[in-house]
């Protein structure tokens, strides 16, 4: 009998001790969000105060988005895909609603999340008729048995997952359109936001300024770290060509053990450059800071390589890294305090 | 004059190191090919002689390809690319011929491509009508801007190329078409060779041998690496499922500085962990020797994650690894002796 009430109570107090791990009260004083809305020549001759106005409004909100789910002890990977969910509904950014245009005048969208407490993520590819790629990629990786789904097939996956499915003609924006036809009198791929410097066709490069990956990472209550990266990819693409922005590792990463990383830039240096988990691995195996791992590869070896971008980080202390190696990038951050940050140019 | 001369000579002399280089003499006594057949539930008692037999005889000849090559003082690329095609062009191999069928009865084929002198990458997915989809993951690399393209813009690209395309039902195997069957029926999504330990399904998958991704890694002469992986992914996939064998830092890496990985196993557990890359980066950041990064990420990393599958490895010195956490793996390696060797168990 004794034994019995033993081991009851014993019973008990386990449960006690799991039930007060799994409603363990978040630090809401660590939280941090830091978003990014695309890189490359984004620079204030370019810029209109109207459009750098509208560019701060929308990072604002999307940091506004996040926080509010951060300060209420919400989780991070929540957060990021708040955050995103508001680029991917603004026509200003690549990304939803103002994705770009490919070679054959469609929007091919890509996203991939990821959750650093468990490793687990998803992505996908070439979506054209989701509103919120972000949304989906998060459902591929609770829902299904993988972590990429691409095309038609993940379309059908959405619609099984009842997300919001859109006429293809909701991505047309004209400045996008207009941004297609420049692209292809200057027979030339458009990338993000940057020109081709020294080139006849600078001027449509800068023109289009109006692009943008978009990429949020953040560091909730709990500890626990979360990114996701959102993309239409490059103007006048063709052969529904994936950039990096789906691919985990190189667009986003993220492990409690070291940071977070959302990519934005020219993607097929970044693919090469296993950009995000480089930043991560640099961190983990040599012990460095966020801040020395993210200049290492943004600043040194993508520079040396060639691969223009930059990206958005934190680590599981709350440090930020945002360097970028193009003449400017749209980020922002938002800390406990609440009051959002948002840069444009270097 | 005097200063003329001096500058005729230096020219006369820059060029003649220049064609020294470019026509260096390769060191063929360096030379290592190591290829996989993919990795999973394969025991002997699985196994018939006549099996083990075929297995073992393409193998061998996918090593005498590219041997061949290297030996002839070609390059690391062209001996992946020949020894995958001989494994493509298989049916016992799940990749290009032998490929597995997709949920909706259809074959869709993954491959990728890395170059470890100038860390170029090609990859595709989801491709339906390339008879060599290695060959298109090459050609993605050397004549596009991109590094990866998908399905029917993938498609596209290869014809443009001028690849081989065959009708979709090249890839039909009487084999394969079973095994599709039996995993629709056991309503289970069928992993590479492996079997679904302790349920009731085992049987199918452990009769499911004849799966496999297909992988070369390569030293050439020049001391170059090269990576290579081709797959047609798991039995029964849905929603255009893309694994890790088309993702460059997953499934296959590539780099002078550290080695050449080529990944077979469960693909998104791979993913998440950024395999190839990972076993780089442990060795350019820690210092640590090929087989100590390789089973750091494979006995170790990928066991703790539940990912079950293996890696084929070389680096610059031409050293080998070949873990895996599975059963068995097929597995072979030549060096320049020129005497194949071929593994598949324990």
């Amino acid at each position: 009998m004794r034994k019995l009430v033993f081991l009851f109570l014993l019973g008990y107090f386990s449960m006690e001790v799991l039930t007060a791990q799994s409603i363990a009260k978040p630090d809401v004083s660590k939280i941090v969000l830091v978003v990014h809305g695309g890189a490359g020549t984004i620079t204030r001759q370019n810029m209109t105060p109207e459009k750098e106005k509208a560019y701060t409004e929308v990072l604002q909100q999307a940091l506004q988005a996040g926080y509010t789910i951060l300060k209420k002890g919400g989780t991070s990977m929540d957060a990021v895909e708040a955050s995103i969910r508001i680029m991917e509904d603004s026509p200003l950014f690549n990304a939803g609603k103002g994705a770009v245009f490919t070679h054959e005048g469609k929007n091919e969208l890509d996203a991939s999340i990821m959750d650093g407490r468990t490793l687990k993520a998803g992505a996908v590819a070439g979506v054209k008729s989701v509103r919120n790629p972000i949304t989906l990629a998060r459902k591929v990786m609770e829902n299904s048995e993988h972590v990429m789904l691409t095309g038609e097939g993940a379309e059908q996956f959405a619609k099984e997952q009842k997300l919001e499915i859109v006429d293809p003609s909701y991505f047309y924006t004209e400045a996008r359109w207009k941004q297609l036809q420049q692209a292809k009198e200057g027979e030339k791929i458009q990338l993000d936001h940057s020109g081709d410097k020294g080139s006849n066709n600078e001027k449509i490069f800068t023109e289009g300024k109006k692009f943008g990956t978009v990429g949020a990472v953040a560091l909730d209550g709990y500890g626990n770290l979360a990114a996701a990266t959102s993309t239409g990819g490059m103007t006048n693409k063709r052969w529904n060509r994936v950039g990096d922005a789906p691919i985990i590792g190189a667009g986003t990463y993220a492990n409690n053990k070291t940071c977070a990383v959302s990519a934005t830039g020219h993607g097929e240096f970044f693919i090469r450059s296993v950009v995000a988990y480089d930043i991560s691995a640099l961190m983990e195996y040599k012990g460095i800071s966020l801040q020395k791992a993210a200049d290492e590869v943004v600043m040194k070896k993508l520079v040396e390589r060639g691969g223009e971008g930059g990206i958005i980080a934190v680590d599981a202390k709350g440090n930020i890294a945002m360097p970028f190696n193009s003449e400017g990038m749209y980020r922002g951050f938002i800390k406990a305090a609440g009051t959002p940050s948002v840069l444009i140019y270097k």
